[in-house]
């Protein structure tokens, strides 16, 4: 084996694009995580956990001429053999174990799947490529009821995560419905690029108002750093249905149901749209899902191409302040709808299936945004050393704690400089400190700490009070847990 | 855009080495994870979370003249830039934190992490290229009462997921006793070469016996296929007193401490060594840590080159059966050791550190053969379809038994044939289906299938039984989830 050169010391950096989680950042993203699984558990969907790495092929986003095929995902060769790669999101390998578990699998399927993905996309700020998803599908279920309760579940586990009612909408569209619009409007189903070009437009609505939805529709527009948007060349009055069209959402479904109607004129397809917005609309109406949870409105469209009917995007409508300052509506935070066609790929028959996927780490920043979450975490009990020799003495002590459900360790850096250890626990956020030189240790007591209470009293305490020193007191050792026990819980 | 050329179906597979989890493989994972994250809590470690990615140059397992260099990892090269590879274990990514926060972290920094880790290898039975790790490391604590816990924390850890006292045993060693004896053989320390030879040859110990080991230290041995593996080119006295270092495993700490000391002689890192090793034993004695649960063993060596002092391993002592029927002992399920030179990498500073990983996949593995998890997860209670047009209805059921925390829900697939519904309900191991015809609706009833009860008479019933139908009844469609809720608890 050939031995290494020396080389220049390694950078201790992740990669570009990548970020480290500490602490609360992973406990509470496991607590989110919990209470998602609960609801969809709940619903009776099961989980599912696919490996991080799929082969291009049943990914399925690739040209068979491009040579390196990492557009958009983390993609290698493996040696001799297929290109494989991260995977994007959990839908593409689930519609994979659909296919290949097929006979095997009780259907409908329904899962759940949590855990990160992977985009090989420019990192900016607040966007990373390595992110948490946390899914539910259901596939093998052809009714609109599939989709309806999807929506339903998407609103119980906004709430069970913390998000109050009337802090967040579930909006819900059809892309048939869009498409009867479109049919109705002259413009053909079979020219699919006009077709994507206005869903593309569409999903710039809320961003561009509806009169840049007129603009990029016809003649195209200005964006705001000046370059040209080319439009997609419609005539102005189609441009004003399709902004009618995004402008349809009324308080009450059936309102907009009739709206909706309306435009679609004689589309088979439109017809079809409407009447499965008008289903899930009374499914959901019937278990009391009202608007003020659940809408019925025009202007989602998602971006993804799968989808092929029901959509549906959950939006949360508070305002949080921004890294400037200013108020901004938080947004989308989850999204879904049905996709009829992702499973034929592997198959060549259709199977339905809809879902949503939630973006855990926006819901998570939405949380910490409002308050809701991100206190600090509590630190152990920190048991100092004053007496090396004396370390089982030390271990003992916790190893009491411990039993008693308390969080606890000896400090184990090097003891010499006492001050360092109560930096420390002061570091961990410690609640308490434990203290036991020689003196104590003949007494039979032990010196406790509250750093709670002196952090309070350090704030505000007159000279006399800090004279006092109530945040420090002695206790016979064998009183020792049930003081920590105490003044913990009270 | 160019349009995509018809291509042939994409096979449904995993990639080679790689699989899918589905329901209680998940659940019972994460309810493990749970449990060791408690003990991990409770002992004061923090959770961390990095990214799957690392760069190659953090991970440093290569030489600077590999173009490629894949060997072992999963790794491609960004755009114009460095290479990243998927970590392959979880203490490379924590030797990077370490020093990438080093000024932010509280040192002695506590840390725990568990997730999936990748291992470029060739798959076999059983070995997968993607699997769980779930990790506990002390970083800056340069004494051994760092280890000492470790050690007692990995002993609470097996019996808290469920290893009672007896099923397992820890076992320690300490690489600076081997440095000792090979020392005062004449073996100098500055011969890496043979140093690294004697301890994969010690590693094998287990499966070729101290005779096996004799030969492959001295002259070489022919193994089971008939090849011949070289020997190290020690004399047979030498290996005789390395096999005897390997048998000196007493049942009390003492006595084993006291024959390392023989065979050491004057080797100032030997008597470290023993010195460190007669410390950790102190402080689990003095913590009720008995032998058996941890115990001194010299021939613990854990291939790992980087490991620098103390090493330990949790092996599980039962038996269980092959798949061949033949009974064997399930060996290790964890291993650690103190590391003091990872964080050196990047920083030029020493930086002593010490943990455990536990494979938590093959610890799963053993509780499952002894049968101590692996049940069958409840599936839902299924609501059937027997009139599609009262969706809402059926909806409304399953409502009213999630909001009693009963998991359930709507039969969604094609409810034409009634049969398929009830298989659907066999297949997802339904403890319960509802079912609420015409006729029942108007009477206000519904009919109750118990199908734990229904499985049970099919098993062992006479035709009267049979007949009778007691796992079906009907009851009042206002009492539905207090008849579901007492069948479920009873």
């Amino acid at each position: 084996m050939a031995k290494a050169r020396k080389q220049p010391r390694p950078k201790a950096e992740t990669p570009k694009g990548f970020r480290d989680y500490f602490g609360p950042d992973v406990t509470e993203r496991k607590a989110m995580l919990d209470k998602i699984a609960e609801v969809y558990d709940l619903y009776g969907f099961d989980p599912l956990e696919t490996s991080a790495v799929e082969t291009v092929e049943a990914l399925g986003k690739f040209l068979p001429d491009v040579d390196r095929p990492n557009e958009g995902v983390f993609a290698w060769q493996e040696e001799d053999s297929d290109w494989v790669a991260l995977r994007y999101d959990l839908t593409a390998p689930l519609a994979r174990v659909a296919a290949q578990y097929r006979n095997d699998l009780p259907f409908p399927y329904r899962r759940y799947a949590m855990g990160p993905v992977w985009r090989n996309e420019k990192p900016g700020p607040g966007r990373f490529r390595q992110f948490y998803q946390c899914d539910a599908d259901t596939v093998g279920a052809p009714s609109v009821a599939a989709d309806a309760e999807i929506c339903a579940m998407l609103a119980d586990t906004l709430e069970a995560v913390g998000i109050p009612r009337g802090d967040y909408i579930v909006r819900v569209n059809n892309r048939k419905v869009l498409d009867g619009v479109l049919e109705a409007l002259g413009l053909s189903e079979d020219d699919e690029n006009i077709r994507q070009a206005v869903l593309r437009t569409i999903d710039k609505y809320d961003k561009v108002g509806v009169e840049g939805v007129w603009e990029l529709l016809t003649k195209g527009r200005l964006d705001e750093s000046g370059a040209f948007i080319e439009g997609v060349g419609l005539s102005m009055e189609q441009a004003q249905i399709i902004g009618q069209f995004l402008q349809s959402r009324c308080e009450a479904a059936a309102e907009t149901i009739d709206l909706l109607a309306q435009m679609i004129g004689e589309s088979a397809r439109g017809q079809q749209g409407v009447a499965e917005l008008e289903q899930i609309a009374k499914l959901l109406e019937a278990q009391g899902y009202g608007p003020d949870r659940i809408v019925i409105d025009p202007s989602v469209v998602r971006g993804l191409g799968y989808y092929t009917g029901p959509v549906f995007e959950a939006e949360l409508t508070f305002e949080i302040t921004d890294e400037k300052g200013r108020p901004r509506q938080f947004g989308s935070v989850a999204g879904g709808g049905r996709y009829d066609d992702l499973v034929k790929r592997f198959t060549g028959q259709e199977v339905p299936a809809t879902g949503v996927s939630i973006g855990v780490d926006r819901l998570l920043a939405a949380l910490r945004a409002k308050g809701r979450i991100g206190g600090e975490a509590r630190g152990p009990v920190i048991v100092t050393v004053m007496d090396r020799d004396r370390m089982a003495d030390y271990q003992a002590m916790v190893r009491e704690l411990r039993a008693e459900g308390i969080r606890a360790e000896v400090y184990l850096g090097n003891p010499k400089n006492f001050g360092n250890q109560l930096k420390y626990a002061d570091r961990r956020g410690a609640p308490i400190a434990v203290i036991e030189g020689g003196d104590e240790k003949e007494r039979g007591v032990v010196q406790i700490k509250d750093l709670v209470l002196g952090a309070k009293i350090a704030e505000s305490a007159t000279l006399d009070e800090w004279k006092s020193q109530p945040a420090q007191f002695e206790c016979p050792r064998t009183e020792m847990v049930a003081q920590i026990r105490a003044r913990l819980n009270g």
